[in-house]
């Protein structure tokens, strides 16, 4: 008896071991890996100091740059200048305006002179006008054909794996996951359920104004060339009380587009989880940080050390960066 | 083997019955409670005809006069009442200034001759201007202590036991249940988990804007005396659409602020289900419906015949209206 008691305890302890070497295989072992297991542990640790219920776990992360890629240009840009470019044969006029000729004529010089003043421009002339179920077909058809410019791979095969893997753990140890950021929320939800598992409610992000018609077939919502809300900088802490109603648990960004959803994630009383995504790894993905137009990380990573936020070197850090084809 | 077969089929046969009978047991048997299961049993029976994943299975509810009562007045006024008599010794100069003066003196005939525009001032000066947290923590007070006027018990005691029981029945189906109300979000984020068992970020509401501020012990976010979104009417569709990001399957609402959202909810394809709760119980709780001040119900009984909405009727339907004691 004695006997299978300790072959029992030696085969838990072994499927124990098994488990967390199972964990985010895609993470180097590391202070990182580390790190993130340390504290899903603590706060899901039944009795322990730091135990948070699992209704409370929620766990939100930035999307560009974070979960996938953002070079050159935010993909939603790049679906905008596709867009540009089919709806073209409608809007001559785009011939001889811009910002609309820039992308018409690939001048990515004139396209950024036109500032953000333009890109507004381009967004809202691609992204309002229709039915939000029009713009819902299009985004699907759009993510489920494009390829991105100089990869030449679907723009969904540009998602992190070791932050799928994450994703994945954070959930199994009971915690909800939610999407922040400054992306328009409805070109995110058409396809994030798929990939990373996270439902159309649990997104947040920037949207423009929406308005009910009932029209002869049938009631519609329709889309609007009206900023409703930028889920950006300050706006992240903003749009995650709207749509969470608490403050996280845990916040992934990669950009000083994060630093107040950081703060904001880490003020909060009793276990708090920040982490940035360092994009280090020039061969395999991008290298850039403080000097960068897109995704410029350079206050929050100033601040990370002070309030001992997790900086995952991406070179260093993950074993792989997209999932295997 | 027979025989053994034979009695495991019966057995399972009488407690599939058990079942049936354990389901809403506060509605009285009959062709609503009826109609209810019937629509659930369909969608969710699998490899039926009108089958839907359960990611799929949304139900939203208004809150006011659909969950609870809200009667003589919406309870989110009543407690802005309250707030603005609590208020008051910091605020000597709402002794002479209307709709102050009428609620510090109980005079409901000013107060309602201040119209929509004096509600909202109401309302402004006592939700606005502090942090989040800090209203949560009045919000949580008042609702732990505060009596009814009339019925002289606490608010959550007056919600009804066959709506809680309708909310479960879903639940355990595998649907996701939303509050869509015209109230305020923050209003009701504090209690609603524990009373209808839906979670804070499960809560669509109407909404003034907050900001994001650093001071010296950390941040906060600052409630300020402007509306953000009025969530009824033709504004309950763009909030679902909003916050869920899809039609639900299922909507339940009792006035005519609630039109849009049961229109937009069954002009989805496939099956789905709208539901009136009509107030015809004097006696029990308060019978109103075309000519109410509160919760008007008018537009939307028209439509439902057409429609083939389920109204529910309270007195003929709910052997009970609140929770025992």
């Amino acid at each position: 008896m004695l006997k299978l008691q300790t072959l029992t305890g030696l085969a838990l302890v072994l499927c124990a071991a098994s488990v967390a070497a199972d964990v985010m295989p895609s993470w180097r072992d590391g202070a990182s890996r580390e790190a993130i297991v340390n504290f899903v542990e603590r706060v899901t640790k039944s009795g322990g100091d730091d135990f948070v219920p699992a209704d409370d776990r929620i766990a939100v992360f930035d999307n560009d740059g974070t979960l996938w890629s953002e070079q050159p240009l935010y993909f939603q840009l790049l679906f905008a200048m596709d867009r540009v470019k089919a709806l073209a044969p409608n809007h001559p006029e785009w011939a001889s305006k811009q910002p609309f000729k820039a992308v018409l004529e690939n001048d990515m010089k004139a396209l950024a002179a036109s500032g953000e003043h333009g890109l507004i421009e381009l967004v809202m002339a691609t992204h309002s006008g229709m039915t939000t179920a029009e713009f819902e077909q299009t985004v699907r058809e759009w993510i489920g054909n494009a390829q991105h410019p100089t990869l030449k791979r679907p723009y969904t095969d540009l998602v992190f794996q070791p932050m799928l893997e994450l994703l994945d753990y954070l959930r199994d140890n009971g915690f909800k996951t939610f999407i922040v950021s400054g992306g328009g929320i409805e070109f995110m939800r058409p396809w994030v359920h798929e990939i990373y598992g996270i439902p159309p409610e649990q997104v947040v992000g920037s949207s423009i104004k929406v308005k009910f018609e009932m029209r002869d077939d049938g009631p519609v919502l329709v889309r609007s060339p009206e900023i409703d809300f930028f889920n950006d900088k300050k706006g992240k802490p903003v749009g995650i009380h709207q749509f969470v109603g608490r403050p996280p648990l845990f916040a992934a960004g990669n950009s000083d587009g994060d630093l107040q959803m950081l703060q904001w994630t880490t003020a909060g009383t009793g276990s708090r989880f920040g982490m940035i995504v360092r994009h280090t790894d020039a061969e395999r993905e991008w290298a850039y940080d403080r000097e960068s137009h897109i995704g410029k990380l350079d206050k929050a990573l100033d601040e990370a050390a002070d309030r001992g936020w997790l900086v995952v070197d991406m070179k260093r850090d993950w074993k792989v960066i997209y999932p295997s084809p």
